[in-house]
């Protein structure tokens, strides 16, 4: 007798959702993985993307290559409105899924705290069109800053603030100082880059929050080496599209501000209310199973894992994310086979960022380690992780020509990008 | 006594600009070159952006970069809005700018003839966002095929309509016929492809009306081994949204209509209404100066030089542009010293067009060939064209992973793109 095969929906095509889906592809399972975009991206290089160093082509690789010989994984861009786990079902933009079991592999978004009201003014890094409005609005600040309009001051439209000392903050920070360093100076000899100040605000005593003292303070030297003003212990408190003013009430002109300051849960609606934890984040047990509902899991960013280790649940890395769709998938099939699941473990294996050319810093769980050597590490890690050949040699050798030149490759203005809107009255 | 120099204003980085503003970079005058993008682009790889064989940064190129050494040539992105003859003078979104001699270089735009109501429902491939929003409409069409709505047939999501037999549209008809062949299967197995038809209309007898009968009748064969129908003598009539039809009244159903069918020039205004020749193009003299008024001059598409050999002005090849700003170089300078100019006589190196791998057609004046030569050679002039080292390799590069893995390295949908009123009722 033919039995109808079991189907695990994934929603979420990052890091998480494609681990699992990849350990399922051999599995007696149908799999159904669903995103709103038709790529997967790396998330921790989209900072280079905004900076004109790579191109979002090369961080991104559509879901359906990564699966094309998977008989058993379809995938479907689509949007997902609303689980509604009596019946089963998704509600999605392409129609109603029905599922065996599901998994919301969904990750974070944005969080702007008290500058929710105001964010139309910021920009962002979350995701590649974000990125490339970012890359687009500060060479099209650099453009204005030329023809000398008296409306702004030079400095308003040249200073950039970033609020956020996490890897994305200093990482990007880092990334923009170089270029102003190396790249702004050939391409707009004109232009009076004193004028252009780079300021990074972190609310936290120390930069890189979740890595050691080493890597935080090191990190700090190397973001002011490049000449930017960092400021810890420092809090935004309002921004009104011209002007950033802090907690202590200093205030800083600039028209681009960057916010990287966090990121919450990006769950699905249709959740029992006391399954969402703080962050926004969804509530899991050891099988990343969801509290107060049968057949639903979540990974990666949008599953909080809380233990007393951890009250707070793991951290938000691509790691963890990966390291539990592996899981998950062999515990799915213990699960239809009526076994035991395994209860999840997390192997810290470190974690690193990178601030600039032969600056970077890495905490391995023996050796904690920064410089040329951490930097080459790292861009080892980066290429290695890229999706796809192709993307890995082309990342590789606009990189290569970055160190050798001092140069970055890009830098067009495809798509002109405004704030919405820039009065706030 | 320190005398001003000579302020020669250049509209337009296309490859008439450029190669004028390259010229003049040693000369003892002053160069502003003005685009409304802050990149320069290499118009005739569009289709390869369009149809995910490049990426935009492959064929784009900062214009900044282009002149970064030399000291006498600035940019300003901004658009022109008027020229004013008798003040010397150019109204532009930055201001108004002074001129010495204006050099009008503003290249060409779409012609959309009969279809000009309904040009928002064509899909373009004049720019770079225009490829971009093709490439994003086509996946995304492949991908509302799958979900099975049933508002619209399959055949009417997947059919593509190319509008015109020239260059570009034998082009991207190759290309997406490829693309159909050897990309779709493995990328979107449950589709049925049979459903999907290319069909290529051209009004005229022949493709490739400027080229020979060879690169002409081959081209035909070819477009017919990739699966394309091809329709001569096939004029266009009407498009609702839904479905094209030609003057015979035949109909063929489809989302996608590609527009290719013609330009025509992009002048500026302000400029006396009898310099205005057909085509939309500036009558221009044999020193590429404009008729009627003084110390201005126009190259490359927007200019039409009528001569008894050609009645309509050269075409609208890059070469032409080149050899018009080349020359002009030299003219503005014995122009400012008084001397006599040179009279302007193109040299016709030959034309080609790439159909798919291994099919291109090449007509050179004493020599005509198509096939594998045809389409390394192809290949050599188009990469070796291209504006940069690092943009020269990575292009290499992604038509080798293409040549060698039947594949296009690139399908993102980074924006959705929706055109812009679907019911023309």
């Amino acid at each position: 007798m033919l039995k109808e095969k079991i189907r695990i929906v994934i929603v979420g095509a990052g890091f998480g959702g494609i681990e699992l889906a990849k350990a399922l592809r051999k599995s007696p399972v149908d799999v159904l993985l669903i995103d709103q975009h038709n790529y997967h991206n790396f998330q921790p290089l989209m900072y280079q993307v905004a900076t004109g160093g790579l191109e979002p082509g090369s961080i991104a690789y559509p879901v359906r290559r990564i699966f094309r010989r998977a008989k058993n994984v379809s995938f479907r861009m689509a949007e997902v409105q609303e689980v509604i786990p009596e019946q089963k079902k998704l509600k999605t933009s392409i129609g109603e899924l029905h599922y065996d079991y599901l998994v919301i592999a969904t990750g974070s978004q944005n969080n702007y705290f008290n500058f929710e009201s105001v964010k139309d003014q910021l920009l962002t890094l979350k995701s590649i069109p974000e990125a490339l409005n970012l890359r687009s609005f500060i060479f099209q600040n650099l453009e204005k800053a030329l023809t000398n309009s008296a409306e702004e001051s030079l400095e308003e439209i040249m200073n950039i603030a970033v609020v956020g000392g996490g890897p994305a903050g200093i990482e990007l920070a880092g990334a923009l100082a170089e270029m102003k360093r190396f790249v702004l100076p050939k391409d707009f000899p004109e232009l009076d880059l004193s004028k252009m100040s780079i300021n990074l605000y972190e609310a936290s005593p120390k930069l890189l929050g979740t890595m050691s003292e080493e890597a935080s303070s090191k990190s700090l030297d190397y973001l002011r080496e490049l000449g930017i003003n960092v400021f810890l212990n420092a809090r935004v408190h309002a921004y009104d599209g011209s002007n950033i003013t802090l907690e202590d009430e200093s205030s800083f002109r600039t028209d681009t501000v960057i916010w990287t300051a966090g990121v919450k849960g990006a769950p699905v609606k249709g959740l029992p209310q006391d399954s969402i934890f703080g962050g926004n984040r969804i509530e899991v047990n050891e099988y990343n199973q969801v509290k107060g509902v049968d057949r639903i899991f979540a990974i990666g960013d949008v599953a909080a894992h809380i233990t007393r280790e951890e009250p707070k649940g793991l951290p938000l890395l691509a790691p963890v994310a990966q390291q539990q769709g592996k899981l998950l998938a062999k515990n799915l099939i213990q699960l239809i086979r009526k076994k035991p699941m395994k209860a999840f473990d997390y192997l810290d294996k470190g974690v690193m960022a990178t601030i600039g050319r032969r600056k970077a810093v890495v905490d391995l769980k023996v050796w904690k380690f920064q410089g040329t050597f951490a930097w080459l590490v790292w861009m080892f890690v980066h290429i290695m992780s890229l999706v796809g050949f192709r993307n890995k040699i082309v990342a590789f050798f606009d990189w290569m020509v970055n160190y050798f030149t001092y140069d970055r490759p890009l830098g067009l203005i495809i798509r002109p990008y405004k704030k919405r809107n820039k009065s706030l009255d």
